[in-house]
């Protein structure tokens, strides 16, 4: 074996290994929002901050200060590449072309992430992005998989070349057998999700290509827009909570909180039709959405149920469009919440030849390292973290979600929303990821 | 990402990759008998053959016979190595220092493999050593490595890059699930026996290094020679069946055939003591052994039953031991055949306490990839293949075995022996390695 020596020295040399190497390096739907934020709410300041609902996970301990700012100063140095550009431009999205506007990608050519703000308290990291939406809202994605990634790197230090190699043939083989079991169910679709909460971007990218090794056309894409690119894949995404919890911040009476929900697929509708309307019912609770939903809604394509139990959700939506005349099997759920192998079998099997169903596969895809290292641990297990606006000019930020552990925001203004929207349907559930 | 373009335009212009490439790379056994051999039988022509006893992998479709001999040519290639034979000279072997004399090691400096004959047969090779035993007895090892490993790759050639990466995986984590069930046998002793069957040279020194990092002191050492010098292992193994099969053979009446195995443990008396003076009992049946067995026998360390059933072999020698007033808990029983994490705890469980036992543990150490690849297929399952003593000074050499399953030699032969040694306790089962 000869060894390179210019290389093993320049290997050992390295300052740092950025975790996020491109402004695509995101979710889908962030860029598809975005671009709607930037055509109406220039001029609107919000604010994200990092929220770690797995308390007990001490990330101020877990991960070094300076090197997560390093992280993140890297990735705000970071711009669209030329190619980069291209392909947003030429790429057909959702089979749509120049989804994006001329006049957006420009700007978009000079977008850098704005400042952040990160202090320490309580074993915690206080990480706050405060600006323009335009800016602040783009920090969501590179901010948690930054984190993410730190913590598992962490970890891995502390591990032997012989224990790394066992973690990863096991997290593969781990892997494979959920492949093995999800290319029994004829006509499934089902996406990557994991970019925020991955265990690292290599491993990501191991995931999706065991997908679509494993899958073939069961595999529909990621919502990684730089894998979708780099690889050849559909980008996959519509929307988030994000645009309803502004909305809602923003209005000033009851009425226009209640109205809010409604706001924003209008505004979608503006910008975009067919497959890409797809429906977030959860932001405030499903059963208050649907209670309140105009009837144009019924003629969207689909819904993503984000919070409630997959099936319960389901037929809830099922029943809501046969009520509006609508056929199920004309029509499209996202299923997305903290799914594993066994949730999607079930819920395939529920609704086969129900309603049209794609899936929606995050954290178990990417981060899933439960049992894998050699000695038992459970430091390398993902956790629930998330990055939530939190103001919006100003003004709190709510999200209710169908279950409440996934409420975020002041519990008073919680209160108010539970006044506006009602409590329907909200049950307390145990969030694994 | 920078390509070493040197180095993969190198990658792409071998002629070979060796599979043998030491001398050293073979069972330890073998040399300890070479030093018998090379001083009692200089005179004694051995012909080994190759026997594929799983008939329905054909091999000679599988291996390109081309390929064969570019590998068994190269390992005719090998001398041994100037820090090889400083290693033999200076360390310690089973605790005792030079276990080898300084003029059988000047010999073995100029040691090379001799010629071989190959030709095909109804889909079979037909791989024959002729020659003097100090010579022929040394293909055993290098010989069943080549051919066990050029059907191995043969079979990864028609895998990509990501099955292959899933197989790896995989068998990485079903071997770390064997080692994590032995972990629990307190007192456990474990070596590798698996060069002869491994899946590669790579892989078994994976293997190896598995136990190692697994097993700490449970894990004694490797049959492997080379691999031992290179990872400051203990270099395990004794003796083999090829002795009592050759001086059998050379007998020239019934009763000198009888008294074969005796003949041999007084040879390796001469030579050998402590800890590697262990019986193996079963070249012509274990019951027809203890029955015929001087009573010095009962003062060696310990047995190998290599073909009765474990449990079974074990309670006949710790009888056979009280029997000649021996304490079995000073003895030492080693069980090799065919042995999997099933088997070697219910040994261990079984006579723990009440005789010391290790394990020689080979194919499904080393060579287990049985469901691991991507797509269902059962042509890297391991196969039966030995390599046999078939001809001594021209006269026809026969195994019996407790296990009619194993015996080797000519129909006639087999009869005559089973006329001079009985039939006692063989059983047929059949063979899964």
């Amino acid at each position: 074996m000869t060894t390179d020596i210019a290389k093993r020295v320049y290997d050992h040399s390295w300052k740092l290994d950025p975790i996020v190497r491109s402004l695509l390096d995101t979710d889908f739907y962030k860029l598809l929002m975005l671009q709607l934020i930037w055509r109406r709410y220039q001029d609107v300041e919000v604010t994200f901050s990092l929220i770690n609902r797995t308390r007990h996970v001490r990330l101020a301990d877990d991960i070094d200060e300076g090197e997560l700012r390093a992280q993140l100063d890297y990735a705000r140095s970071l711009k669209l590449g030329k190619k980069e550009w291209i392909w947003l431009a030429g790429n057909s999205f959702y089979g749509v072309k120049q989804i994006f506007e001329p006049r957006f990608l420009e700007w978009l050519k000079d977008f850098q992430l704005p400042e952040y703000e990160l202090s320490r308290r309580h074993g915690q990291y206080q990480l706050d992005f405060h600006g323009p939406w335009t800016h602040t809202t783009m920090w969501e994605i590179p901010a948690l998989a930054i984190i993410n990634e730190l913590r598992s790197r962490s970890v891995m230090r502390t591990m032997g070349r012989f224990e790394l190699d066992v973690l990863y043939a096991r997290a593969k083989a781990k892997l494979w057998a959920k492949v093995e079991r999800l290319q029994k169910l004829k006509g499934l679709r089902i996406a990557d999700f994991g970019t925020r909460r991955r265990h690292s971007y290599l491993w990501q990218d191991w995931c999706v290509n065991a997908l679509k090794e494993g899958l073939g056309e069961a595999f529909i894409g990621t919502s990684n827009v730089e894998i979708a690119m780099k690889s050849d894949l559909e980008a996959i995404g519509t929307n988030a909570h994000e645009l309803p919890m502004a909305m809602a911040a923003l209005a000033t009476t009851d009425e226009e909180v209640r109205q809010a929900p409604f706001k924003v697929l209008r505004d979608w509708r503006d910008m975009y039709d067919g497959n890409l309307r797809i429906v977030l019912p959860d932001a405030f609770g499903t059963a208050a959405f649907l209670r309140d939903a105009p009837d144009w809604v019924a003629h969207w394509k689909g819904f993503r149920p984000d919070s409630a139990p997959p099936i319960e959700a389901g037929e809830q939506i099922v029943e809501w469009w046969r009520a509006k005349g609508q056929d199920p099997r004309d029509k499209l759920i996202v299923f997305s919440d903290g799914l594993d192998t066994d949730e999607i079998e079930q819920v395939f099997r529920h609704f086969d030849g129900r309603v049209n169903m794609s899936f929606g596969w995050g954290t178990n895809l990417t981060n899933d390292f439960r049992g894998c290292a050699p000695a038992a641990r459970e430091d390398l297990d993902p956790i629930s973290l998330v990055c939530k606006v939190t103001s919006v000019n100003g003004r709190p930020a709510v999200k209710l979600s169908d279950n409440p552990a996934k409420a975020t925001g002041d519990p008073a203004e919680i209160e108010r929303y539970l006044r506006i929207f009602g409590a329907v349907g909200r049950e307390e559930r145990a969030l694994t990821v």
